[in-house]
């Protein structure tokens, strides 16, 4: 008995929101103090570091649970299951729907009830509830699901995360470079298969000195309202953390899949940071004494997408099983990685076998 | 092997917001048509249908995650557990931290990853997650903890649920007088015992045209923003379709168990409504063709406490089993039902033994 993942979708929005969209930007540091370095420059530094050149924005009129549903029907119509024989609908996120030009958000019903009402599905066994864990949310719901299949709550899921971070950025916030919208979804179902699916996982939570690394505040702006608070981060803080943590998480994973090292195929990071993903992967190789990392390793497409919260997983897994970058193939029987790091702190893992 | 509750905890606010209070509102209707009963006539016709008397609000300074920390104490303590042995802090709510005079909701980190922070606990191990389900967020984060605990992930849970409903609420809007605030949490674990514990459990989601039976909406004052959304119900929607579908999943749950409805010692339902409560009850034994309804069959604080969504059905099961309602007694070997309903809509129960 195995829980396999049968089925994939994306929705990577049409709007594209390049560096050079934030030139004009006024910025601020912590304090509120205006920022004297040239912006170009700022831009420049900043694609330095994290990798990002551009992200996605969605329109308008468009919500998380929108983009959530979309990304769903790929997944379903992928599998090429049914519908109405899913048993849980998972949907991680942070905030909710957030409209456009309001500050609030809306999980009144929570998204998943929403994506199973835009899929039309009317099976009532079919559960549909939200997670909230961070940007490693996603993966924790694959792990929710696997334990439903394990424990006979469940056959079959589906999985989503979803986020519109654009409503929830501070334009005065050098950092809001970083974030963008996105949805990623897929099907998680048992399998008689005892050779394929998911082989362990990890997860842990640091909510000591690490709970308010990732956190609500004001703007940065010096006039800004203090009632209406955007996505803030401590990414010093965050970045030693996570460079702490995350390889010994992923190495405890595979141990505990029974793998080796040299077996894993493809790294799929959560999307957060280029330099910060490379040192991931360097840190991890060094735990186990290896020097020369194999190439092709680690698929990203922070480049192109930025940093999608709970969407950047399944969206990147979606574009290598879909072909999308040629350098990046997968085949039955590979050993996958996913993992991810995000507010809480939490971190997880998943081991898995194509 | 049986998953039980070793532990309960509640946190009922100290200030009393009476039927009296809102004599001085400004009540409109949908339509925000000024309504022109005189104020003390709807109070009191209000009081009638769902038997609220008075509500609790939460301390202007205190937030949804202090109340699920102080509630999370209050079980661990009962439970006499070392809580760095929880594998998972599962807390349920709707709305997320709303600090006071502020209209966001905040769960950067997520409610859980504060309540871990409160509580001190240092084990990485301790995964902390929120869950949105609509009122029965409750009883569906002790359905997950007991499929943690059958698939071998977890062997104690802390379930909590938590809400500031005085936060969200419309004061023109003559629902606002429903809803209130409190938490109630419960530890959830692995028994070898397999003579008591959850013996079953049912859940349903309907998210067709009942999706926005609840749903953030503007106020109804005439001149109110767009943009500012509050906590909204079809009142006569969600009776109709919770009086059809409460009893009926109720005896599905009753009837997995194997037990007899003449077992059922006591009802612990969400406090939404008296009447529609005993509306379920009634429906319920009409169900099994019963119309001679025991006694004190079944507990209500919606008199004192109203409807503090996810945290009614903790708080009351707290209550009675402290023995705060002489005329509630309960001992080993009960069974009772858990039951609930909410945005989503979804509902669920649980049938457990003592």
């Amino acid at each position: 008995m195995a829980t396999i993942i049968s089925g994939t979708g994306s929705i990577i929005p049409q709007h594209i929101k390049s560096n050079q969209d934030f030139v004009s930007n006024t910025f601020y540091d912590e304090q509120s103090e205006l920022i004297k370095t040239p912006n170009q420059e700022i831009v420049e530094k900043f694609k330095g570091i994290t990798g990002i050149m551009e992200r996605r924005y969605a329109d308008l009129e468009v919500n998380t649970s929108d983009l959530a549903a979309a990304a769903a029907r790929l997944a379903i119509q992928d599998a090429g299951i049914d519908p109405e024989t899913i048993d849980q609908i998972i949907v991680a996120h942070n905030f909710g729907d957030v409209q456009n030009g309001t500050i609030q958000s809306d999980a009144i019903p929570a998204i998943a009830s929403r994506v199973k009402h835009h899929l039309g599905i009317v099976n009532p066994s079919c559960v549909a509830y939200d997670i909230l864990f961070g940007c490693p949310g996603w993966i924790q719901g694959v792990i929710q699901a696997d334990s439903f299949i394990k424990s006979g709550m469940a056959k079959r899921c589906l999985v989503i995360g979803a986020e519109t971070l654009s409503r929830v950025v501070d334009q005065h916030d050098r950092d809001s470079m970083i974030f963008s919208d996105g949805a990623g979804a897929c099907i998680v179902e048992h399998s008689d298969d005892p050779d394929q699916g998911i082989l362990s996982f990890s997860v842990q939570s640091h909510c000591n000195e690490e709970a308010y690394f990732l956190y609500m505040g004001k703007s940065y702006h010096p006039q800004a309202d203090d009632a209406t608070r955007y996505i803030k981060m401590k990414g010093r803080k965050v970045y030693e953390y996570a460079i702490k943590n995350v390889p010994i998480a992923m190495k405890a994973c595979i141990e505990k899949a029974g793998v080796e090292i040299h077996e894993v195929k493809k790294f799929f990071l959560h999307q957060a940071n280029e330099k910060m993903d490379e040192g991931f992967i360097k840190a991890l190789y060094k735990l186990y004494d290896i020097k020369d990392i194999p190439t092709d390793i680690m698929p990203m497409s922070i480049h192109e997408l930025g940093n999608s919260s709970v969407a950047t997983i399944p969206t990147l897994y979606y574009l290598v099983i879909k072909g999308k970058y040629p350098q990046h193939h997968l085949e039955k029987g590979d050993v996958v990685i996913f993992a991810s790091v995000g507010a809480g702190m939490n971190i997880n893992a998943i081991c898995y076998r194509l």
